[in-house]
Formats: C-alpha cells, sequence, structure tokens
C-alpha cells in the first residue's frame, strides 16, 4: 500500500483539516463529529440538509457541503457509518425552524446509525425526516445492504435538494424533491482495480491484469460478476443496457448523463466514455440535456467508472442549473 | 495495460469527441487538428490564446479552454508534441485582429512545433508571439528538455492570460502577464506509480511497493532520485523546501498554493497533503492567500502529486479570481 499519509488512524482528520483550511471563508471544521459544515449555517431562512456515510467516497460528502448543496457532512472512518452520535451532535448543532433533512445512502450500518439519531433527535421535539438514496441497478442485495445500494447518483439528489432549500423550501417540500430524484435516478458501475483502505492496509479485492469487475460497489463489494476486459465501447453498451432498461429510460426522455470516475481513473478516458455514451443514447432517441464527467463518488484510489442517468423534467432542470459553492476545484 | 479505451490509436479523437459532445453549447471539435476550440472565437475584440503539447495531460489543455481561459488546444498524440501543422492551422483559424498569444510549455518537441508554427504564421502577416512555462525545479535538464520542464504551474499562466485576455487588453499586454506569472509559479511532483500511454501499452518506469520517484517529470522523465516511501509530513517538507528556496519565497509573501494530482491519487490524499503543506507554509510565516487543490496537470493514470506555489500580488489576485468556465465538471 502506497498513500500519502502519515498515521492511517489519522487519515481521515487530517484530509478534513485540509479541507477546512482551503475553504476559510466558506466552511468549518468540527473535529468532536468528524464535521465539515457551511461556516454561516445554521440558518432559520432554509431547511438543514446532513448527510455522511463512511469516509473514502470524496468529493461526497465533506467536499459538498456548502451553499446550494449539503450544510454540512459528518462522515464515519473509511468505509464505516458514522457513529450515531456524530449524526445527532451535527443535526443539533446545526438544527434550523425549518427543520432537518438527513440524506443517507442506503447501507444497513449508515440507515442505523440515522434512522437512531433521527429517534433522538425527535425525542428533543426537533423537526427532523430522512430520505433515501438507492439508485445502483447493479444487485438487489449486496454484502453491506438490503436493497439496492446508494451510489453516484446521491450527487443530483443533494443537487436538487440543496437548490431547493436554498430558495426557503420546506422540510416536506425538500424530502419530496429528494424522493423524487431517487425515483428517476438508475447507475451502474465498473471496476478495473481494488482498493485499499488505509487501516486495513490490504487490497479488498484483486483482479487480474485482464480482468473487471461489473456492477462493484462502492467498498469493493461484489457485483453481478467477474469478466474478461472488454473495449469501451461494449463496457458502455453493458452499463447503458442495465441503467436504461431498469427505469426504464425510453425514447423521447430527456437525461442528464453522468460518468464518474472511482478514484483512480483518468480524466481522459472518463470523457472518452462520456462521448460513446452521449452518442448510444442519441441512437436510442433519449437526449442528452447536459453532462456530468469527473469524480462524484469515488472508492479512494479504484480504478473505474460508474454511468447514472437522472430523466429530468421542466422543475428537475430549473433546480440543477442553480449555482452550488463547493469545497473542490477553485478555478 | 487496463484502461477505457477502443483502439488505442483512437484515444485521443475519441477523448476529443467526448469534450465536443458534453459542452455542445460552448466548445467545438475540429478533428483534423485535434483541436477543441470555443465556440465564439475567434473574436477580434481579445487576443487568442493557444496551447496544446501532448495529450494525457488532461485537464490541460483541451478541457481548460473556454472564456477566461485558453481560445483553443490542440495537442499531439499521447506525451507527443502536437505537429506544426496543428498549431499553423489552429492558429490561422483562431487568428484575431488582437493577435495570437502561443502558450509553450518547454519541452524540446514543443518549443521546435510551436516555433516553426510562429515563423510560418509571421511569413503571413499575422500578429503572432509565444510564451514559455518551465516552473519545474525538480531538474535542469531532462529527457525531453533543454532547461527546466513546464509543469502544473502553467495553470496560473493561462488563468491570468486568459483572464486579462477577456479584458481586451493587447498582444504584449497578455504576454507580459504570461510571463510574470511563469516568473513567480514554482513546482515540484513526486510519483508512486508508473504511467502507461495506450500505444505503448506497457508502462514507461515501474517503482516497488515500497518505492517513489522524487521530482518525476509528468512524462515519466526521471526526477531528482528514487527513495523509500516516505510519511506525507516527511513528503511535504521535502517538495516545499525544493519550491520555497528555489525563488524563493519569504516570510510575508502571500500565494497560491496547488496541490495537483497527477491522474491515480484521489483527492482525499490531495487535501491531506494540501492541509499539511498549508500549515508549513505558515509557520514560515508565508501566507496562503487561495487554495487549488485538484487535478490540473496529470501524466494519465500516474499516482502522485505535485506542489506549486505562485507568489501573488494585488495585479495577479485580481485576474485569478475573475471568472473562467471551462469544459470540465458542471455543478
Amino acid at each position: 500500500m502506497k498513500k500519502f499519509m502519515n498515521d492511517p488512524k489519522n487519515f481521515v482528520p487530517e484530509m478534513l483539516d485540509g479541507i477546512a483550511r482551503a475553504n476559510p471563508d466558506t466552511l468549518k471544521y468540527v473535529p468532536d463529529y468528524n464535521l465539515i459544515m457551511r461556516a454561516d449555517a445554521p440558518s432559520n431562512d432554509r431547511v438543514t440538509i446532513l448527510q455522511g456515510s463512511g469516509s473514502g467516497h470524496e468529493p461526497a460528502h465533506v467536499m459538498t457541503v456548502g451553499k446550494g448543496m449539503l450544510t454540512g457532512a459528518c462522515p464515519g472512518d473509511v468505509f464505516a457509518a458514522p457513529p450515531m452520535d456524530y449524526v445527532y451532535e451535527s443535526a443539533k448543532l446545526l438544527n434550523s425552524d425549518k427543520g432537518v433533512l438527513l440524506l443517507v445512502n442506503n447501507y444497513t450500518g449508515d440507515r442505523m446509525a440515522w434512522e437512531m439519531a433521527k429517534e433522538a433527535l425527535e425525542a428533543e421535539d426537533i423537526k427532523v425526516d430522512i430520505a433515501y438514496v438507492n439508485d445502483d441497478v447493479a444487485v438487489q442485495d449486496s454484502t453491506y445492504t438490503v436493497g439496492r445500494r446508494g451510489v453516484a447518483g446521491n450527487f443530483f439528489v443533494m443537487k436538487a435538494a440543496g437548490a431547493l432549500a436554498e430558495k426557503g423550501a420546506s422540510l416536506e417540500e425538500v424530502k419530496a424533491i429528494a424522493e423524487k430524484v431517487n425515483s428517476v435516478i438508475r447507475t451502474m458501475g465498473i471496476a478495473l482495480s481494488g482498493t485499499t483502505p488505509p487501516a486495513k492496509g490490504e487490497p479488498i479485492f484483486t483482479l487480474a491484469d485482464d480482468e473487471m469487475e461489473v456492477g462493484v460497489g462502492i467498498h469493493g463489494e461484489p457485483g453481478r460478476r467477474r469478466d474478461k476486459m472488454k473495449s469501451a465501447d461494449e463496457i458502455v453498451d453493458e452499463l447503458l443496457e442495465a441503467v436504461v432498461s431498469d427505469l426504464p429510460f425510453e425514447s423521447g426522455d430527456e437525461v442528464a448523463l453522468m460518468i464518474n470516475g472511482l478514484g483512480g481513473t483518468p480524466i481522459s478516458e472518463q470523457y472518452l466514455l462520456y462521448g460513446i455514451a452521449h452518442r448510444k443514447l442519441a441512437e436510442k432517441g433519449i437526449k442528452v440535456w447536459r453532462s456530468y464527467v469527473g469524480e462524484y463518488c469515488t472508492s479512494l484510489e479504484m480504478a473505474g467508472v460508474s454511468l447514472t442517468l437522472c430523466r429530468v423534467d421542466d422543475e428537475l432542470k430549473e433546480l440543477l442549473v442553480e449555482p452550488a459553492e463547493i469545497a473542490i476545484r477553485t478555478f
């Protein structure tokens, strides 16, 4: 294992410290709960949106905190759900008169922590609700999940909910838009390499030089099958077939098309795949309204990508193009 | 070699097609010269800025074309300078009454192609000039270079020159700001893995599980030395010592601090390094004015980072915060 780090135990806190130092005017770091929060939060003018899950998926979620996105993110250690008290304390700190929406990617450990925190918050009469994300079409149940996994499509949930919250919508409205987006996103991923959590020191799985994992999970969970390496055209065909047939997306639909890098795949390859997918969708009569190419939800240094489609209507288009101010990349 | 691609010969054109499809309103693709250009170019209201170099360094330069950045980019194949006629034809197509500035990272092959193109353009009375970038402090001469190499600091040159051109400045003024920025940027990189050009199919170099290449070039050229893997603290100390002592940057200086991912290193590790570097600069009395963390100039899937400092004054600060519209990532 070669990683840029000091003591593996401090991998997450040192990363969070870096995020805060890089954004001194807009973000604050609360070490006790691994919390990265908007410096101007809480505000009683808008619903608070909190997410977390394990670390190792950056930019999700600690680097997507900001105006028009998350109010805060309180992740656990790498690939580990946050302890319930991180969620509870973060939600209390960021509580707003308009209430708190907890966004949860569907993994058993995450559900447990976030649902227990919700109960504890309700017991103190804090207005709180939960919305779930489960966009991965690869498998029904998985190593850490009953039901479908939440993966990169979560970006569209955060973006739409964040934009609506920024406009002053109610908790009910923000939860409704999160659930609406979740109902129209579908994702599948493919890995070309394993991934190594810092504290573990060994890869979670390995692939031979001519192998790929089709439908991989973002913690290295198995997908649909292990297969021989294929051409980019064949890979896009398989990802599109799985995603398009699931909703299903149909001729005449308008979609946002995301190619998400899983951490170790360069952006050149991501754009190559994007071009192929865009062309093949046009052949199916599905119109790409907007492109999303880059890293949105990673699995440390895993080589691979996922493909997400989000079916858009006028309401979603308006929310998705609202400005967002986040921690990553300053041009 | 596992890459998302079809025929390796089409790696670059398929990537360029993807960039164009992802940005139909703002970019155009001219396949004959590997040219990605602003859809609204040329304009006689502003100096045209053209860059190129080899492919494989994305987002540089084909994904940094747009308002307030490059007017166009015409790269060669992976790690290969563009043929002289790509530069010549692209410059003719994008020619403006205000003239054309050719930005060139200092490699022998690039200089030859761009300088020959400049002569051919001048012979046709086109107003054209060149500015060079050579920010890498690692080594004096290198495999493909006489003098210092141009690496990730080039971002600051593009950004400042692009912002000034957008304001309607003259060719002389835009060239002067490019040269000014080049005089205040210093960079050094470090690799944890090799990099494999698609057509070659084999890594340019390999590193053992406990090795790193200190001062690596962005085409896998050797750096200062090969060393045993070190902690993040020790690595930042070495990069900062090399960069700070070179200009030198001094107590009281204000700087932009960039941690640039070389392609295979996740953003979590990049932010971890950023935090350490920010803290250590503060200890030296050097004030970080603004953070730049992410991939700016890569080497395909190489694991590694580079650290760049850019000393800023009021003029540079104003230019660096001007809006820029580029191809990559849509939030």
